[in-house]
């Protein structure tokens, strides 16, 4: 039994591409997982704000000089990371807007990035000043784009800032179990958006079996 | 005589590193441009909201159906266009977060990429069917981080997902002639911050100069 924690990111309610296919991820799931618990984030609907200049001192202040009010600047942010420690699998559902994620999704990594929760900090190893704290979970992205081109050796793929960005940030603090489903050509002509969604479908499909397959003893 | 636009993304006040340089590139400017005027946009001080479902609504219907309420959700996203196709000269002061823009800045940036008045839209040409529509201007790029190997073959050149993307979406909506000054190691021990100090103030002397030469008869 795994605890999910589904994540959407796009201001769209019934018209967002990405939370279409990121609910038919988590419905596919349940299906193969009856027993997994679900939590929701719609940071899409209830948008996060951004990080403040309290949010920074107070991150980078050490544990015992913290004040009342620089506990309030990052209760956001500890809400969040404990929501995400909770979980085993996150499924996050992210459109791409110009060519990376969307400034809300930023917003959610700007608050789950956290020193001393999430990554550990020593500004005496130049090379390595940062380590990363989170272990054991798996990530699926699942995320559209109105264009095509951008995934694999695509002719759009040196534009696509969304993915290799996601691998880091999430690598960075240890979540480096990373498959991304991508729907393409959303808002083209033609029958290249069929393919994509179909073959959207099928990996959807594949993921959830071989996580399914995995948990046979 | 040109008119320069000065954003600064940082969300921090004087403790602001990328504030911090971004102002020495302005002052430099105005002392090598006296007759150049200037207009500051501080979105960090203060932010922007995400684009919202209507916002998406609003841009994407044809002029003519635009209805006062769609007018409404693109107010701001007008009026910073506007501000931004006045300018001649963008200085944009911007620090690496986790990577990548702050979500302020992505914010900045999912308000200015816009159908019909920064790029065209046209579904039939499925390889390029966007084509830039701004021209002439000039974008001096002032970042800051607090680790370093970020710049040319460094490290961390493969994390680094603020300049490309930054490249890639000006470049999308036609402002390709891109200069970057980085400061890096801002949070690290040891000389490589005084030696990336010292390498900005030149490149910034020196990227003032140019252009101040380049405008001598």
């Amino acid at each position: 039994m795994a605890h999910l924690l589904h994540i959407d990111a796009s201001p769209r309610g019934e018209r967002s591409h990405s939370r279409k296919y990121s609910g038919e991820f988590v419905r596919a799931w349940r299906v193969a997982h009856p027993d997994d618990t679900v939590t929701v984030r719609d940071i899409g609907r209830h948008p996060l704000i951004h990080v403040t200049e309290d949010w920074v001192a107070a991150a980078f202040a050490p544990l015992a000089q913290r004040t009342p009010q620089m506990a309030d600047a990052l209760r956001l942010s500890d809400e969040l990371v404990d929501e995400l420690l909770a979980a085993d699998v996150l499924v996050v559902g992210v459109p791409m807007y110009n060519f990376g994620m969307p400034s809300g999704f930023k917003a959610y990594i700007d608050q789950i990035i956290r020193v001393g929760r999430t990554f550990s900090f020593d500004p005496t190893d130049a090379e390595h000043p940062c380590k990363p704290l989170v272990s054991g979970k798996k990530l699926y992205v699942v995320s559209v784009s109105g264009e095509g081109g951008f995934l694999g050796g695509g002719y759009s793929a040196a534009s696509n800032h969304l993915h290799p960005h996601l691998r880091t940030v999430f690598g960075f603090i240890g979540i480096s179990d990373i498959d991304i489903v991508h729907v393409e050509y959303l808002m083209m002509a033609g029958d290249q958006l069929d393919k994509s969604m179909e073959s959207a479908r099928q990996q959807i499909d594949k993921l959830v079996a071989n996580r399914r397959s995995e948990s046979v003893p």
